[in-house]
């Protein structure tokens, strides 16, 4: 059947399972923007994509709009969508996170059969997916769990996915999810992830760093506005410069965008007068809470979710700037010297952000029983998605050269870069404490950086004090063992009895 | 009947539930020191107390050496536990968190009557206590959820009670439970907390609040160690000296045992022959995923927590210490001033701290439909647990002083302190991060401190990037509103467009 034939065929009646010759590569549901555009994408790239939307007089205006003239089908049932698809059919869900995306599987069941993939697009906690690949595991449907970013752009124009699931999947949509992926240098930013929930794990550990990134920005900002004294104009230009540089990426980008961008009603700055109140939508707390409960120190996103939490205290904020005092900025005399910096201080700060989302991908890898592929990750998101960057081209390079890289900071390449970075780090630090301005991002990165290159942390004390208070015991640091202190034993001292009252046992406190 | 003829009684038989007077003030299961400790307190202020354990010849044992001579009944068996005590029952589980309260709650409900209590004083997470409340409340049993704090000297000898749960069970435990609890001048460290979990959530919040304070002091211990270069016993009387002052605590007071304790092998430090890896049993890190989910920037705890992460990826950071560069310590010429200020950066991190930490509970209230009363959990907090502190002394005449107090910093006293602290904080931050010794607690607390007194964040770039790559709309500031701009509307920009392509939604993004 030729392709043409089937341009904007709208199919239609309920006897229609006989009737048609199955010719859609791919289905999908949900015609939102970001579906929509998915589709549009896919057809660009010679596939032939069968939509349906719950909404059915969408998908009629769909079909008469931005999908006239291209190899989109309509569909006006579950039915008719997968009937109209080749076996194995493949099928992404492009609906709300949660109930929708149950409810969809629960109607598409009675219509597949089995080897028939269905993929998840949607921002779904990845704990659902791993759930949802178990199920449909068993009635053998193959579930794929995909992260999509880059916005209604990239859906558009070629998104980073980050698929994971079931790995028989992969062969059957490996062409058209590579075809329609964002490219890096001729590679497309889309690679199998790893089973189950994987793709959607790596989609959040994507968007808390992204939280990351932008608090990042937003303490440049800040420190420029309010320790600087710039004017956005300036700052437009200097974040135009930063992005010929180590910090060439999207978000400074887009920054230097809105930085130059004027309200029309009065030609200044229109950033200036958005409200300062964040939202969010919950990945990058997520990504927090993975971390705390893996005991991974991804301190960079965690305070940068706490710190939308606190700008949403807006009412507050302005009561307590009432009444609570603090220094004045200090004065910036050489400039130049004041943004190159804040350059390393940013840049600084990023790669230990990077360092500990790869720490955590990591521990979730040995804690979930994934196989997951670190370049593939890093090239994932070099392109197509919110923090795509030269940066990630770095990353992806330095886990190709060493797939087992224990930690990006032990790269030559990040480790001279964080070593440059350092004055102009600490630099701006002492800058923002001294003139009173808030930089958690930056020096919760700075704690980490010294904190992880620390033999000896002050560890050793908060374990004595819990062995005093409620006998949890303790190790010997290897070197200081003696026949009081035996190495590998839980050690429980009397603190009070002064007399060295020395106890050990093998239990695990 | 009298007391004197229960004393030490062991009662048996499978009949005894008709033969015997039920004479049992309280009963208490779970016979390990926890348990031992506080059925001593409460026979010491007259009560009988009917002791039981799972492994019954522990039972046998208490009775023979402890509890010999004490108004303490020893039973073999649910059935005799519950036979031996007055209506309504009081039972007190003093066992493992988790299937084991569950198990025990099943086995007692076959003896138990309605109106009876069931108490669980262990380390029950809060949400467990609400559904239990919840279930028994159904069968006509009241559970009471009790944090417990003060390890195994507090139990003994007065711990800090932090009861809530169904409050109709109060005044039948009150009497007991506010004479075996600690006094603080003259008042007892125990009230209700409010329904359900709450007195478990309270209990969750002040271990939180110990991660806290136990970081804190690490963090000073270690300024004084790699920066000041004091000898451990020079530390010690730092502390000594601490608490006489704003700092007198529990915490100070043994870390300043702790420095003084020498190794009697070599009489050298104890101390720096600790293994520097911090356990944790879970609760801070439940404060601080309950922080993210409420939305609260409780960033101290959330840095204490990640702090004990990081000290237990010793091998890592021992690698990391060879490989990554830092800079060397500053010297400190004026030791005096140095401990001063450090003192100052320990008392105002100390504030910020307790101020999230009520933000926090104040949110749970709201969140929760708790009637939580503040003036009464840091009453609580005063005395007998980990936390005990003059400070804390201050904080309930603060909340007595006005129960309504939004945020502890308003309050003339705190905002005083940490007015007064502030150079001395930003100080001690300034060579922390100049010497390369990270202070991740320290940090996070001045970043909240400025960001919480900062009218203006610059959470506006970061609306303008969500609009910008997502379309997620913004408002606009107070004050800036025009025609394109409208008060409450959200709005969405077309940054590329650059000729000022502004559309206005009324969904809430």
């Amino acid at each position: 059947m030729d392709r043409l034939q089937l341009v904007n065929s709208h199919v239609s009646g309920n006897n229609s399972r006989t009737n048609i010759v199955a010719s859609g590569d791919i289905g999908l549901i949900g015609l939102a923007v970001m579906g929509q555009n998915l589709i549009l994408n896919a057809a660009d790239h010679g596939f032939t994509v069968v939509a349906y939307n719950r909404t059915v007089s969408k998908v009629d205006e769909f079909l008469d709009n931005e999908a006239k003239g291209k190899s989109i089908i309509g569909a006006h049932s579950i039915e008719e969508l997968c009937a109209n698809l080749k076996r194995p059919r493949r099928i992404i869900l492009l609906v709300k996170a949660g109930k929708p995306v149950d409810a969809f599987i629960e109607q598409l069941l009675p219509h597949l059969e089995k080897g028939d993939i269905i993929i998840d697009g949607g921002n779904s906690h990845f704990p659902d997916s791993n759930r949802r690949y178990t199920e449909l595991n068993e009635k053998g449907i193959l579930f794929v769990g995909s992260g999509v970013s880059g916005g209604e752009e990239g859906a558009r124009y070629g998104p980073s996915l980050m698929p994971g699931g079931h790995k028989d999947a992969w062969p059957h949509i490996k062409e058209i999810f590579q075809s329609i992926a964002a490219k890096s240098d001729g590679e497309p930013c889309c690679d199998w992830v790893g089973d189950a929930g994987a793709g959607h794990y790596v989609k959040m550990v994507h968007n808390g760093i992204e939280y990351g990134d932008m608090q990042l920005i937003c303490e440049a900002y800040d420190l420029m506005k309010r320790v600087g004294g710039f004017t956005n104009k300036e700052m437009g230009d200097v974040l135009a410069k930063w992005n010929k540089g180590v910090l060439d990426s999207f978000l400074i980008e887009i920054t230097r965008d809105i930085l130059y961008f004027n309200d029309p009603t009065d030609n200044t700055p229109l950033l200036e007068k958005i409200l300062d109140t964040a939202g969010q939508k919950g990945t990058g707390k997520w990504t927090a809470i993975n971390a705390l409960d893996l005991g991974m120190p991804v301190t960079l996103i965690g305070e940068a979710v706490f710190s939308r939490c606190l700008s949403a205290l807006k009412d507050e904020r302005i009561t307590a700037s009432k009444k609570l005092t603090g220094p004045s900025p200090i004065t910036i005399t050489d400039k130049q010297q004041f943004v190159d910096d804040l350059e390393q201080a940013l840049y600084a700060s990023k790669i230990i952000s990077y360092a500990q989302g790869f720490m955590l991908i990591r521990e979730a890898a040995r804690e979930y029983g994934w196989k997951l592929n670190n370049p593939a990750i890093a090239l994932m998101w070099r392109g197509g998605c919110i923090i795509r960057s030269v940066f990630l081209g770095e990353i992806t390079s330095a886990f190709r050269e060493n797939p087992d890289l224990e930690n990006l900071l032990f790269h030559p390449f990040f480790n001279k870069a964080i070593t440059k970075a350092q004055s102009g780090w600490r630099a701006t630090i002492g800058k923002a404490v001294t003139s009173g301005v808030p930089v958690p991002a930056f020096t919760t990165a700075l704690s980490f950086y010294d904190g992880y290159r620390s033999e000896t942390l002050p560890a050793n004390l908060l374990q004595a004090q819990r062995d005093y208070f409620g006998a949890h015991t303790f190790k010997v640091l290897p070197g200081k063992e003696n026949d009081f202190l035996k190495k590998d034993e839980w050690i429980h001292v009397n603190w009070t009895g002064r007399g060295g009252n020395i106890s050990a046992s093998t239990y695990d406190a």
